[in-house]
């Protein structure tokens, strides 16, 4: 099934695609972020219409470019199994995988007969219900989850979300007012991640380079036929809506002189606009 | 096939094994060190041995308590593939698998079919090729590698390899002394734990315990059938002959009181003069 870059996939689609599988479906799995094209795909909506065409079936969730950041529940979702790493919202090293599930989903990890050694979950399981695990695990990051823990604790998990979502909306406002247009409509627009269009390749390039060279910010370019056409900017984890404001300022400088006009303190102004608005 | 426990398998009866099997045999494993027994087997002798007996067979050899603290080479060892991981005598935290193969596994890895994802080794020598991973990796730990490798570098890996000897050999000295009999005879003693046994199961939870609440010194107990009947200390990594001096020193005191029968001074001096001839 293929999706349009930019666009989140529509629900009605989904489930009719499904319908018109010759062979059952047993499970329907998808990114929650799609990191490439920083889409937010509406997740639980899939969730409740996948379960009122067929209950059987099992939804996993990809969640590892947005857990952290957003507002997700298995049971109220219809999600099965939900999965995500320690090196993006979570705030921690690379090192980690989390998952989660439910019930139904661990019968059938149970049942599951296909070869498998270290990443077989019932063996997890087994291990967690003695609160170990079957490997050597990987202490130290165990113990920044612990870290993490607290520090959301402090903040609570709430504001969190809204910090994120404030940075996005701050972000999203600056870009625009730079001439730089959003590949991602509003609404599907990830709280973690933003992709925006430059004019064409050669600013494309210039910008990424100009950014590094200049300012040390690094941000990432498109993957496949996005390749060469769009930047994206990760905002996630630790960080606040000001560590955003040397981005701005930056591409307010590399913009002026490379288009000969003048966007100084146009756009950090909308991104504080934002900020002071949404906090 | 079985093997005593605290001795090395015996490389012709693993040959002759392996010729009654009825099935042909593809790949033979082998632990380089039994951490449950403290046994270190000669894993260069069966190298040599099963490629006399049928150059076809793979040979993996898991080195994961030793890699860091013995001799190996690949080609000189008819090892083809050697597996170790970061948090044993490479001093890191957990989080990193280390793969050494040659061509000939290479090859053998493209050509399994069997399903798989993470581990796909093909995959992994894929992404190596071009100086990257195929995933995500581990990047805290790959920069402690970095640092290993300057510290072994620094010391010179002909030192590294007789440090833990010379340690393990000191210890060794020091338990006959303490009428701790070894669960190893001295020529299959692992460079990197040792393994001794107490008079029964009481003594056995004593001298762990009172190492533990007196001196905050761990040791782990046996495993399978040895389980209550032997006490391993580790010895390996990032540590000094000096390091083992407060075990030794500690046993001293526990078993002196214990045993109503003075040990004082008498496993250290063994342990010191061992020190002292080989390093």
């Amino acid at each position: 099934m293929k999706s349009n870059g930019g666009k989140s996939f529509e629900v009605d689609g989904v489930i009719e695609f499904i319908k018109n599988i010759e062979t059952p479906v047993n499970a329907v799995f998808t990114q929650y972020c799609e990191t490439s094209t920083a889409v937010l795909h509406p997740v639980a909506e899939l969730g409740h219409a996948l379960k009122a065409h067929d209950p059987n079936i099992y939804y996993v969730v990809d969640g590892v470019s947005c857990i952290g950041a957003v507002d997700v529940d298995l049971t109220r979702d219809d999600i099965d199994v939900l999965v995500s790493g320690s090196q993006k919202a979570l705030m921690l090293p690379p090192g980690i995988a989390f998952v989660a599930y439910n019930d139904r989903a661990l019968e059938r990890f149970k049942s599951v007969k296909t070869p498998r050694f270290y990443l077989d979950l019932a063996k997890h399981h087994n291990a967690l219900e003695k609160h170990s695990t079957p490997f050597t695990p990987n202490v130290s990051t165990f113990r920044g989850v612990i870290e993490f823990q607290k520090m959301i604790s402090e903040e609570g998990f709430d504001n969190v979300i809204r910090r994120h979502s404030t940075i996005r909306d701050a972000v999203c406002a600056a870009l625009k007012k730079l001439d730089l247009p959003l590949l991602v409509e509003d609404q599907y627009a990830s709280p973690t991640v933003t992709a925006f269009v430059p004019k064409d390749e050669a600013e494309v390039k210039h910008i990424k380079s100009q950014l590094e060279s200049q300012f040390n910010i690094t941000i990432a370019g498109g993957q496949g036929h996005l390749k060469g056409k769009i930047l994206r900017v990760g905002h996630m984890g630790f960080i606040s809506p000001f560590d955003l404001l040397p981005f701005i300022a930056g591409l307010e400088m590399i913009l002026t002189k490379y288009r000969n006009q003048s966007y100084i303190g146009i756009a950090t102004q909308a991104f504080l606009e934002v900020v002071h608005n949404e906090i």
